[in-house]
């Protein structure tokens, strides 16, 4: 049997062939977001879209409008902060079915432009469409500061590889709605689900280390083994990882996941992974201290996009492609 | 039993009040497209979204991926060149059912790449997902040229009002997909399957206009006596329309149609509806001779968002709003 293409092989083998180059266009697909210098225009504009769909991406009985709408506009603007874009407005195409009601759309309405607002991105326009299950597709524009934006493919073997925050606390929050825990007031199964209904994109973390001269990131979007391996293959790099280094949702063992798989597989952490070369090690040092900890989670190194794990006893081995991916044989 | 909202009515009640301004954003929610002025940019940047949803929006037996394709990004070049705009790039989110063949996504990005390309616009970026039905959310950008550009809100009392083209001529071509006319031989039957299938953007027109002096225009994407009374609500006037000079597609009535109810409500005709002040009238006779004709249909009066027929004994009857609604009651 014919194995089912992933979405990589749909945008390079069916897609990619009919994206031509364009003098203004100064980054197409295969970022986290498009790069357009318009005419005259002092900045460079980015412009990201992202499409969650009912029953695919999301489930009306786990989360309220509001954070719902929150969530859809945080996943576009997590793509534009993670190339360090100040974002500016968005437009949103959605699809209803005709039972939905106007205090489902004003609530929906109500997280996605709050959450826009806490960015900076002001609801500039859309579409409205009936449909069977509600579909959402937001676009969102952001700007460049002096031109400065870090690209998937801006590291070079010997950079070091440093994450945001925690990984697989998201996933973890999924396993729990999976097992009927909507809501929860204990700390640690709160902080997952709210990690998984209202994920915050760190926007202004990857403005600063644009500005302060990160040339490499992308958000981890579909788990480190999926998007990982993606910055290496822009890059022309490998990368080894420390799996005991990786900041992993611990508390998650409690619920019986496996936090380190989680880490790696689970998806939709938004959390950001930038590589720094070695010499501009202090960037890092320098973070401003209200900002989410990071943590050097291993390096890149010469290669062509494998990622190798080393573990406790720095036993090395090959890191298979375990993330989502919305057209894997499951 | 309480009314459902109609599209209008959710857009100003429930959607309305969570758009916010901004100095860079000289027009939001309202028009064809958002406009907006990027950092020390030299023209506006236009920006416009639509959905479009299988079983809602169109079916897959009716149309070959490549017509899909080409229409999909049609519809908002079209609201792009209903402004005035220079068409530059656009982005995609497409979901898909997982059975969707290679030669299927290859074929509609071929059409809509093709589309696109004759009208200047590049794909730029995406978001693939998975989905029960086909899902279509494209976002097209266009340039202003001297910052030119054409609002609904931009006419006044007096003012004469043209269409380009034949209208009703895509809701024939739906009438005779509904009774199993797939394809035709006979030349009006294959014109009507044609302009509902893969109806050509008016982007050239429109700009043509816009550098021209034309500062009221849109796009009738939802049948006349929709988008008209949206235009005269804009710009603070009534119209008044001779029910004659309507362009209507006549070759229709030989398949059971009205041609001149097709005209008024039929919908995805995508021509350009535009208003000229009478001492600027030259305008239209100065219409380079490769362009489509355009009709004098009527004018706009004083009053505040109603459209007026006259017949050919001048009586004079309000006209009830029939245009395309994705929620209106049926």
């Amino acid at each position: 049997m014919q194995r089912k293409k992933t979405e990589n092989e749909i945008i390079e083998n069916l897609i990619k062939p009919y994206a031509f180059p364009h003098p203004a266009l100064k980054k197409g697909i295969g970022d986290d977001a498009a790069v357009w210098l318009p005419a005259g225009a002092r900045e460079f504009l980015l412009v990201t879209t992202d499409m969650l769909v009912e029953e695919i991406d999301f489930r009306l009985e786990w989360t309220t409008p509001r954070e719902l709408g929150r969530k859809s506009i945080a996943v576009n603007l997590s793509d534009l902060g993670a190339m360090g874009a100040r974002p500016r407005f968005f437009t949103i195409s959605l699809g209803m079915p005709a039972n939905t009601s106007d205090r489902w759309i004003r609530e929906f309405y109500k997280g996605l432009t709050s959450c826009g607002g806490e960015h900076g991105a002001i609801l500039a326009g859309g579409d409205l469409s009936g449909a069977a299950k509600t579909t959402i597709s937001i676009t969102a524009f952001g700007e460049s500061e002096n031109r400065k934006t870090a690209y998937r493919s801006g590291g070079r073997p010997g950079d070091l590889l440093y994450v945001t925050g925690t990984l697989g606390k998201s996933a973890a929050g999924l396993k729990l709605l999976q097992q009927g825990i909507i809501r929860s007031r204990r700390g640690s199964e709160r902080d997952a689900l709210r990690a998984h209904r209202t994920p915050e994109p760190r926007c202004a973390v990857g403005q600063w280390l644009t500005q302060n001269g990160i040339r490499c990131m992308m958000d981890i979007s579909d788990g480190l083994s999926a998007d990982l391996p993606r910055m290496c293959a822009a890059s022309g790099t490998d990368a080894e990882i420390f799996a005991g280094k990786i900041p992993v949702f611990a508390e998650s063992a409690l619920w019986e996941c496996d936090p380190l798989k989680l880490a790696f597989s689970g998806g939709e952490d938004y959390e950001l992974l930038f590589a720094v070369p070695a010499s501009k090690r202090r960037i890092v040092k320098n973070l401003p201290a209200n900002f989410p900890p990071v943590a050097h989670i291993g390096n890149m190194i010469e290669g062509n996009g494998k990622v190798w794990i080393a573990d406790e006893e720095e036993t090395r081995r090959s890191l298979s492609t375990q993330g989502f991916d919305h057209f894997r044989d499951v």
